[in-house]
């Protein structure tokens, strides 16, 4: 176990570095705004991350070659002390990418040799360190894809574009009867806090779209004036859409009466057998008001989750754009907005110590968010899993499942 | 049935001239924050509703001898046209106070000619807008209160100020077994939209304080640095009281080393013994943390309430302060915020019509508050009720009712 | 002397209230934006300025039976102490408007039992404190309109509008040779601190407008597309019709096609005979760029009315808007924009004590504009007079009047 | 004349890539603030200059190889186009700093391409543009240094700090008479439309010092309470001053109650006897009142410097921050204030073309500041030029020379 440990520690912290290896060096700086952070201190805290919970806490006479990163990467952690404000992030050209990597390297070391003495409660937090990363690894891709999305030029990330997939919409439904359900983590395998307790919640009978919405179904829906129509939308919905003079996805853009999306591939043309993408929580709550259904709950999610064959386009398979739309298929291509807020189940507790603030302390004012995107690790995502934004961010991957009374 | 729907109907209306009878012509115009509409704006907009969805729909050759009203005194209905916006309402010197009360008059009269009639559609609407009244007599008080509150003189609206009451905290705790329970409306009397359809929801066992939170309980959760410490917040309320500055209670002052509160009845001595109020749901949900409790969900509270005697200090107390503080009463004096975010319940559908727009469409970014305040009229309130405000929001009269798991 | 100045005194405070008498009393303590003050307080400040600096200052035991307006109705004294924020003044509607009257009352009967003591520095700062109120006068005016502006039933102030007048364009020049002027105050009756000391400057040939441009004249400069060139435009001017979305002065309106002005006798056609006004000092600029002209300086200004006869219309003809444009007549109408930054003459000191707050401090930022409006009353205004505002402001009654080279 | 000019636009043009030659890559892309361009930014924006106003303007067949460049390096010519936003330059890390570097080559070569040719008209235009990249090199050190004062590693742009100046102060004045006296540009040599026309004014006797005031005088004005007492300040300042909580100058931090100065040097001790620097025009205001003296108004300074040795501690010193403050040099060291509004000089043209956006549209709301900067190059200042920054600005090397009335 220790050994396989170790070998997915290698594994994830270089997949990190290898993520970058595309960029130029300028681009790695780059915050467009507050909340799309910089690659380099995406690649910066996740190593502080090991070396403030781990190597700090296991070795009583470490003094670290990197004094002022304790600020510098630290992202929110009150417990631990000070931090550079978010925002500023973007105007830090030092340390340079360069130190930045023989930081990575330094804690990645002393992390090989920490993992050789098979200690469990490190081993227990070197597995929190790496899920943790995980989520950087995917931020990594969305924060750098908004960064570059501010630069006219629409620079791409990767030039490898797949074809068109084979999406088409079968249009079926996937029901459910109610009654009392289980839900959370089922004890097997790593979960973050929030997962847990495990409870159980009564549900009606619901059905769920066995397929998420398509480019096509969306645009049908701004044809049909879906973003000047107030009925359709949440209050709060309405008012965003109206300060942000919202028109359309996120990415989308019209060139001679053609739609594009700015990917990272670039900006390419909008297919519309792909699933919609890089919408709020506000326009896919209006979506399925539009279509006379409406967002399941995360319970209704989860439990259709349960019995589904786990699979779908994650990060394995190396497609960073949603891409496939398979029937029956929950997870993947796209986080899916559920009506759910984000709060705790009956009895959590947050995990003890500074990493308590990882999770527990985010349960105002979110949705949560099932099923994990096409960047997300499939090592990383399961049934239980809740992910959680605010109801207007749009930078994420996130798409639509609609869901329905029975 | 009609005879005693037109008898309330007149009852309420003139309560609501009634509360302004002590303010100046000067008062009525007030707008100190946008969410606090002046006293003269929620005279003519209760009647815009009668007039808007009652006298103009059942009277097809009804022509309004208040023409620029009908976008004036619109609140936030897209269905029924353009809105004055709501951040400007305090700049209409014009229609004066005399104008708004004779719009008030006709309206009246109006209606009560067609509740002659005995239409029972008129009667259900006009159930609706006696409701609807309610509310905003309600937010009469907190809305004028917050705008004297920005006069350095502090005006009192009133100047009877009963005696100290007795307040003693028995610090029980009320206990409740877990399961199947029955939420939502019971079918008898008036309900709005979102306390419907009833259902059944998993409750664990729990324990619910027998009292609200004192200014006493609070103050030492001041004193034991509670708006410095962070781990007691949720992060958005703190990032809340770092960008407000919050150090106390909205109205509370410290003068000469001595804590008051700023009330209807002017700047009066802090009673410890008085529950506390004018807290934000962050400050409830820290104050709880501090106290190693939690904030009840709006299940809960709604089964606890569901086995209390109905009664507390509501308005027809006439006392304008969260005055009581009595073991057991689990409503009055001052809504209590729960750990719910406001939304529908499973199969949920608002009213039709314009009215729909009534309930339905404030379900996100909000939390539930329970229970009524010293200002809601016991007609009102009943234990299905959902008042329902931003996390934020300190100007209403909420307060705090801790909750354990068992 | 005195009796004159007694008399003097009777008369302006009286008139500052008989501008009242058509008001409701809801009227009194609107404020729309920072810059605008409320009526009442108005009202209240003139009489806080003859208690301040003259009562209290001359009556060593005099004791203040208005405590709370020392701060209250303080405008900008630092040297006095704390002032209430500008921007709430429209929050106070206590105290009442009888209250504020009473207020005046008290300080003109104690001012008219100090004048008859005959001493020489309270008769010169009655003075100054008469010019203070004449210029409160004007703000009465125009900032009771842009209050009014901002209702959309168009409230009018007064029901009298007169016929239109004849304003036949000349077209003519006044031509002036350069060389050595003197400038500044001459020395004989009353004038603020900044038109002291006087000084020569070297002027160059110019020549001047013999009337102000017209609504007529401004209608074509915005149909040549004036707002929508920046070449027209000084860069800070442009950046602000960008981000204000400016398309013609400030109290325009189209409707159906025809065009039509907001006054203070409510909302009326446009006539293209009358002086354009409530135009920003950047649009001044840019009306006179497009017409291949440019404004003049101040001295400029200042050297054509010394040779001009003192008349125009001014408060005296009781028309509370620029309707008269008479060939040759460098007084009255509208103020009229110069190119001079509002700056101190050469050698100036600011009067001794708190009253040098009343003009060096806004040395920074802003135009000078001469020759007075339509409220300015004719005891008020002289050719030296310096006017100031913001390069942005439109809420005066401001005008242009060009210049040029010869 | 054309060997001349072409030596000198090799010389330019290579000292702005020598001056970045201890850059980081990462370093070239910050932009911290709107007004603070990235290096990246001025390196590519004055060879827009050359290839917009002179390579197309004179080569109707040239094809630029760069094209998204036309909009991305427009600051902000309106005759020429649509322009990136200025708040955005930081987020274009494409082009790179290699492709920059690119662009500079392939548009010296083309400009020595037509440098040989002889033509007039070029040649007038390239000593434009090698002024206005002269005035870019500037804004390269100071826009850097604001850039990495945002980091609390604090970067070191150069390691090779000078030994301490001695700066011992004279306290001397140098005494004019008053009179007639000529400003602007006498014809010989370059220099812009916004010093022309030459014209005469009149100037009363004054004295002006003979140094720059200096860190421990500034020092003083500091512990005399300076940043707390509003009488010294004019009203915008002192709103300045209480909004951005000032108090002291730009780039001062107290250390365990020592003073310290951040440079391009890094953090350093601040000298006493050097001049002080990256002081606002209100803050230079209010240290002149507090010193019973003025500002020099523009024409005083330029009499004083007519008759000054021109020299100083300019960019050919090699000493990027303000050191020497020797008794009767005029130039050098810091910019200095001046209390005159930034305006045109009677009978003012602004150059013909896209080339008169250079100067003329920024005449509004700035003051201009004399003398030039220790990066200011010796071939680019003169008695007659006139820089302009608005009054709050401090991140220049801006400086304070008092001046007085006789």
């Amino acid at each position: 176990m220790n050994q396989s440990l170790e070998d997915r520690f290698k594994q994830v912290r270089s997949q990190s570095e290898q993520f970058c290896e595309s960029l130029e060096v300028e681009d790695f700086g780059l915050q467009a705004m507050p909340e799309t952070s910089p690659a380099k201190w995406h690649l910066a805290h996740t190593s502080w991350f090991f070396e403030t919970f781990i190597i700090k806490a296991f070795n009583s006479n470490y003094t670290s070659q990197w004094p002022g990163f304790e600020v510098l990467f630290n992202s929110y952690y009150n417990s631990i002390g000070e931090q550079h404000p978010r925002a500023e992030r973007g105007l830090l050209s030092r340390p340079t990418v360069r130190d930045v990597l023989n930081y990575r390297a330094d804690i990645t070391n002393r992390m090989l040799d920490l993992l050789q003495e098979g200690d469990e409660e490190v081993a227990r937090l070197t597995e929190l360190g790496l899920h943790h990363e995980r989520q950087h690894q995917e931020l990594f891709f969305t924060d750098l894809k908004y960064n570059f999305s501010r630069n006219p030029t629409w620079p791409a990330y990767r030039s490898d574009r797949p074809e068109s997939a084979d999406n088409s919409l079968t249009h079926e439904w996937l029901e459910y009867g109610g009654g009392e359900a289980s839900m959370g983590h089922n004890g097997e395998g790593f979960c973050f806090d929030n997962e847990t307790p495990g409870h159980k919640v009564l549900l009606q009978d619901f059905a769920i779209a066995s397929q998420l919405v398509s480019n096509g179904q969306y645009l049908q829906f701004m044809t049909d004036d879906g973003y000047r129509r107030p009925e359709l939308w949440l209050a709060d919905g309405w008012a965003t859409v109206q300060d942000q003079r919202w028109q359309h996805p996120l990415y989308w853009h019209q060139v001679d009466g053609e739609w594009f999306e700015f990917t990272l591939y670039g900006l390419i043309p909008l297919d519309l057998n792909r699933p919609v993408t890089h919408i709020s929580g506000y326009e896919a709550d209006a979506y399925c008001r539009w279509a006379d259904c409406r967002l399941p709950t995360e319970f209704e999610w989860e439990r259709a989750a349960q019995e589904a064959t786990f699979g779908g386009q994650l990060l394995e398979q190396d497609i960073v754009h949603p891409w496939h739309n398979t029937p029956g298929q929950l997870f993947g291509s796209a986080w899916q907005w559920t009506s759910s807020a984000y709060g705790p189940y009956p009895g959590f507790r947050a995990d003890p110590g500074a990493v308590g603030e990882y999770n527990g302390k985010f349960m105002a004012n979110q949705l949560v968010l099932r099923g994990g995107s096409c960047v997300s690790a499939g090592d990383h995502i399961r049934a239980s899993y809740r992910n959680f934004f605010y109801p207007p961010d749009r930078w994420q991957f996130t798409g639509i499942r609609m869901a329905k009374w029975l």
